[in-house]
């Protein structure tokens, strides 16, 4: 108080909006994010090739559509013991984000295109980690070698322990 | 402060402006950050096991050596648009730990514990990127599963995908 020179109410009204500002900050952010994260993807048939489009979508349209980078990648270090409210919303969008991938493996195992043996929540840690990552190493080296890098991995990976067996040789057949 | 004992003004007067202590306190919390990482890996002979070891040592240790969480990953935030000196620290910093791991896979490489078409350079990025991620991911969730699952995924692809199948023979002989 004595720093700011507001009474007790002024400095609560003054924290309480800049709070609120900075959950709908990262609401918007976010939202463009996952947009851009999940453009297309439902008009693609086969799972292993839709997880392979988000990771597309998030290599090639994470520059364009939200200038600061990955609000949740921002979120993680600012809001570390700062804003509690801010936290438990990217805690939420995480979840959000997890939950979808999930939903894609879960239904690529029932469709029989992603081996029954592959667990649908842990893979989509695996891949959110890769990309956030990467992403942060893009923004310390100040290129996306190491986006292209984690796509090039994660495409690898999703075709040889993640796509069933039958898919695969569907695959040959078709090429 | 804690650390040196020094009071708020103590700390200023030690260094010419906020942006030298930044770079120091950078230094410092990257020398604890790194010697807690390469830990004890000298020992270890084989070069995959160097790795895993790495890899263990980063999801263990990491909470007790640096309170604060990677450096790295603090820093990639931080020094966005703000420290330009701080960026070209962590940057540095980033290549030596990427250095570090591509001459344990070369060495590896050389000595036939790892499969020669492995690329050093890329393979560090993937163990970096998958680490980072998770730690991100942890410190929104709150928890270490991001990390445990980013260790599990790792020393599996390791096995599969890095180990020269001498080596991998030599394993199944050995046990």
């Amino acid at each position: 108080m004595a720093a700011t020179g507001l009474k007790k109410g002024g400095i609560y009204r003054h924290f309480s909006s800049k709070e609120e500002l900075a959950l709908e900050a990262f609401d918007y952010a976010w939202e463009q994010a996952a947009a851009g994260r999940l453009a297309g993807i439902r008009e693609v048939p086969d799972c292993v090739d839709r997880l392979k489009m988000m990771i597309d979508n998030f290599v090639e349209k994470r520059a364009g559509l939200v200038p600061g980078g990955c609000p949740l990648l921002n979120t993680a270090i600012d809001s570390d013991d700062g804003n509690p409210a801010l936290r438990s919303r990217a805690r939420i969008a995480m979840q959000r984000w997890t939950n979808r991938i999930s939903a894609i493996v879960s239904e690529g195992i029932h469709k029989r295109q992603i081996d029954a043996k592959v667990n649908p929540r842990k893979l989509s840690q695996i891949i959110i980690s890769s990309l956030e990552g990467a992403l942060m190493i893009g923004r310390i080296q100040g290129n996306d070698v190491a986006l292209q890098n984690a796509r090039e991995h994660l495409d690898h990976y999703l075709e040889q322990n993640v796509r069933a067996a039958s898919g695969k040789s569907r695959r040959v057949r078709a090429s």
